[in-house]
């Protein structure tokens, strides 16, 4: 074996200290660093392999941290990470109080902005750029690295689109491997498939069209030829885009050849690249697939249904229905504005739009629920996957501001099941047609009901259930939260005393019975997976003001600051939403 | 005079009773009627006198409303509207029980698609002619018309991006005529700048890249051309672009020649095009001017700061700064998720960014207020024009629900001063450079201070001001509905036992103040212009009930449903947050 050039690696001052000759070996013990870290403590490992040489000759030719460097959506810096202080911490990554899945500004200089939701880094590094020319700093070198998927998508555009009148030092390096985490549609990228290595797609490019200076397509893997062409275009001025081809997975056969699978592949072998086999027998489903096959269930005999995904076909399960049914199934790619009025669009038409977006993509497309759906009042279907605390991913992706920021808007109906026989008959409900928009809740992760597919059953909307008869404490939760308390009950002597009910609707409330509840016990707690701060249990004490009840009402979700990453069970622990800490607040008021 | 035409006209049927030969002067009489309507009635005029030729070959040529039509943005309906069967109504337009001034689903089955917002009409469009394709309806067509500025954000590139890879009969009519409100910009806007009448901007164009077919530039006052280019398209299948160039305000030659001012002039001479003067002399100011104003008075002595506004330079009157420091303030264009995350780069390298953006708008850059500013607790300083009713532009346009999307977003300081002076103070005290995130937020229109520019004076954050003591009830009020308040409690005899506080910030709350408040009045009002749900009255009865104290609370804010339009008076008595329904209420309670 090759002596070992990582070792003496800590920072980007080591990494000049090699030759340029050296850097091939470099890459070789680069990526396996990564896999055989990622191999056991799982996380993203397709998008870094893919960038190996990049990073190195990146940290290599610029001047970083000094020049800044913006790593878009995040996925793929590790080997940033390894090469910028994070090396001897890098196996705690996404772990509770390891480092972040995501470049994070707080973690590190060489971070100079934190991501993690796609397509930011054009407009941040022209910020960037535009303060180091208002300083009068005219050598600071600015780079935003940003995949094919991730340019596609509108808020990247309005980057380029401003950056291209500007005379900032902007280097935007293009990472087409022509897949996102699935991969990439769209007529941008059938554009960029054009494109081949030496080979400008066409003469006058869309690029060249928004002012940019366009430099490619390279061989992304090929480090000398990446060196020779960023030497040179550190010494170009103004807005330039280097466009360059790699593999994603590049150096793991499997992860190469299967590259939806290895994005995030979980655990596996990390010699032979083997994923280390999950046995699933019999184990609950996941939410996505409860939503994934009913929604295919249901648009088989009514063939007015249609689905949407913004670039998350895998992720949302949508892909049973897009493989079945091409033609009513449809990944937009990164676009989450688009796929919501594209929505509304299809509802004024008379077609039953179901469109599943992961809560905290959700917030991209605020302004098009409120102003094209909610105000038209429109029956689009939001399936928001990934609500409430997601666990690894962290702060950038928890879905916990939904039920505060779609329960202050007019017409919109929200509702999160307690469990995947209720979301798959809300869904079937939703699909009889409503008269409003309805927003469906629902978490990462599996379930815990096996024989989830019963049949069909309608559910009234605004109606609440009652699990659990009491006389002195009432809790009342929305969402899957709903099994914690079970649990919780469970642990408790004098449950006898307390009463639990489920809100599958935060809006509308289920004021008989939630009025039935506030005259019948004292105390009553609320619990959500999602920020207290305009939340369901703000709802209910709303309710209870107006209506002249004076109970105590203790609201349990998430608190008012950003919560960082972890396992879900232990960052709800933290909220106290925990079976563990709703025991203990029940036992407390006891 | 020529025989009127229009005056047979109610519907397209009758337009299409007309010979070719006729349309240039329905063209004439329509242009007329909409100058004389508008210069008493006011309203957008400029952008509407744009299309006449366009609106009418539209619906000579196509079948509408069973083809699609939709109008981006909408401020460029009326002759559409006047065409489909509202001409008789029009002079209602904007007002109370009035027609909208946008088109609007349930005024007239013409109306496709409401609208309001920008670059919402390529992705309406698309869903619609999906809806198409699913019912085999091969021959109808759908037609979105977009202008310039429009089809620049970041959201119709989504809307193409997509729709390129479709085989659906979309008709994208580009309506060119470099301005939005403002001048349009942007590197598109250089590109479409080469465009000439008859020559394609380049032989490989970006619409062309996206898999359009693109069809001109035409000129878009040439009906011949018009007709024979629509007639032609409308057998053109597939998605494709017809590019024409326009002139905004065409046919009255002030507005023609000062394009900003007569996008909504307010009153004017018919006959002549005059504006009708206004005396402005001893007027309080508007918002908009103490925040543009003061913004460069703040800039000259700091050379920190910068200026981002999406699109609204007059709007914002951000052009103050941009006039005299071009370097340093910035019209990015309707591009408010990169206004965003541009402010949040500048704020990482030290620079002190006021982004300014309408309420309603920033509701498209939601997500980029919570994972780039407030995750990354930057502090980036948003001045939040446009708060609460705004009026005449209804219900797209109300800023109502930035209260409630703020207060649930950890690190924020959501701050509603209550007059002008304290807005400029807000300002200088943010520009200070505080420790998070700000928005202030403040309305349309003018406030009550002439003499406003006093000197500069800190605010200290989170603190609560009391404007009069009393005993029995107190009322709460956050921003510059405190006005509506203290006129109210002139009105009343027994104003004495009513206090008031004034809360300007609505995150963190004043709780030492809010405390004593609780402690010493049995009943409290909040007011607010903005939702209810989730509001800062929300937010006072969470503090109550967490801290066990039992008042009667009563909130007053906009309910929860969509807000029309009318006059501001008129719809804030709607909400019972005009003087006149404060001081009912209170009498109520005493």
């Amino acid at each position: 074996m090759a002596q070992s050039l990582l070792s003496n690696i800590q920072y980007p001052s080591d990494l000049k200290k090699l030759s340029r000759d050296q850097l091939p070996q470099l890459a070789k013990e680069l990526r396996d660093f990564v896999i055989n870290i990622v191999a056991t403590k799982e996380g993203h490992l397709g998008a870094s392999l893919g960038v190996i040489e990049l990073t190195i000759a990146l940290h290599y030719i610029f001047d970083t941290p000094s020049d800044l460097l913006v790593w878009d959506v995040g996925h793929q810096a590790y080997p940033h990470k390894i090469l910028t202080g994070r090396k001897d911490v890098f196996h705690t990554n996404r772990q509770l109080n390891g480092i972040s899945g995501f470049p994070k500004r707080n973690e590190s200089e060489y971070d100079t902005f934190g991501v993690g939701h796609s397509s930011t880094s054009i407009s941040a590094i022209l910020g960037m750029a535009i303060a180091s020319k208002l300083k009068g700093n005219s050598k600071k070198q600015h780079i935003a690295v940003i995949g094919d998927a991730s340019i596609a998508s509108g808020m990247a555009f309005e980057g380029l689109n401003h950056a291209g009148v500007t005379d900032t030092n902007i280097l935007v390096i293009l990472n087409d491997n022509a897949i996102g985490i699935d991969p990439s549609v769209g007529a941008l990228k059938e554009y960029l498939t054009k494109a081949q290595v030496g080979v400008k797609p066409r003469t006058n490019n869309i690029i060249e069209s928004l002012n940019f200076n366009y430099f490619g397509p390279i061989d992304g893997h090929d480090l000398p030829s990446l060196l020779d062409t960023l030497e040179k275009l550190k010494n170009t001025s103004g807005p330039k885009l280097l466009h360059i081809i790699t593999t994603k997975g590049k150096g793991l056969k499997q992860a190469e050849e299967n590259q939806i699978k290895y994005h995030a592949p979980g655990k596996f072998d990390a010699s032979t690249g083997d994923l280390i086999p999950k046995n699933n027998n019999g184990l609950p489903p996941k939410f996505q697939d409860v939503f994934g096959h009913t929604i295919l269930e249901l648009a088989r005999s009514n063939e007015n249904i249609v689905g949407i995904t913004p670039a998350m076909p895998t992720g949302s399960s949508l892909k049973y229905m897009m493989e079945e049914m091409p033609d009513r199934a449809f990944d937009v790619g990164i676009a989450e504005q688009h796929a919501v009025t594209l929505a509304a669009g299809m509802a004024t038409q008379g077609l039953v739009p179901f469109c599943t977006i992961y809560s905290t993509f959700l917030q991209r497309a605020y302004d098009q629920v409120i102003h094209d759906v909610a105000l038209q009042n429109l029956p689009v279907i939001f399936c928001i996957d990934r609500a409430g605390i997601v666990g690894a991913d962290g702060a950038t992706h928890h879905g916990v501001f939904d039920i505060a920021y779609l329960n202050c808007i007019p017409n919109m109906i929200v509702a999160a099941p307690s469990d995947e026989i209720e979301l798959r008959n809300l869904l079937y409900t939703a699909s009889l047609k409503l008269e409003h928009p309805i927003a469906i809740r629902y978490p990462r992760g599996r379930g815990h009901i096996p024989n989830w597919k019963t049949p069909f059953k309608s559910i009234e909307i605004g109606k609440a259930k009652q699990f659990k008869k009491g006389d002195e404490i009432a809790i009342m939760s929305t969402g899957t939260v709903a099994h914690n308390v079970v649990v919780a009950l469970a642990s408790i002597a004098s449950e006898k005393r307390i009463g639990h009910y489920h809100f599958c609707f935060i809006k509308p409330l289920d004021t008989q019975m939630l009025t039935e509840i506030l005259k019948t016990y004292s105390t009553i707690i609320t619990i959500e997976d999602g920020v207290i701060n305009g939340g369901f249990g703000s709802s209910i004490i709303d309710f209870a003001n107006q209506n002249d009840f004076k109970n105590k009402i203790v609201t349990l979700g998430v608190p008012d600051y950003f919560i960082q990453h972890g396992t879900v069970e232990e960052l709800q622990d933290i909220c106290g939403i925990s079976s563990e800490k709703i025991a203990k607040t029940v036992k407390k008021l006891l």
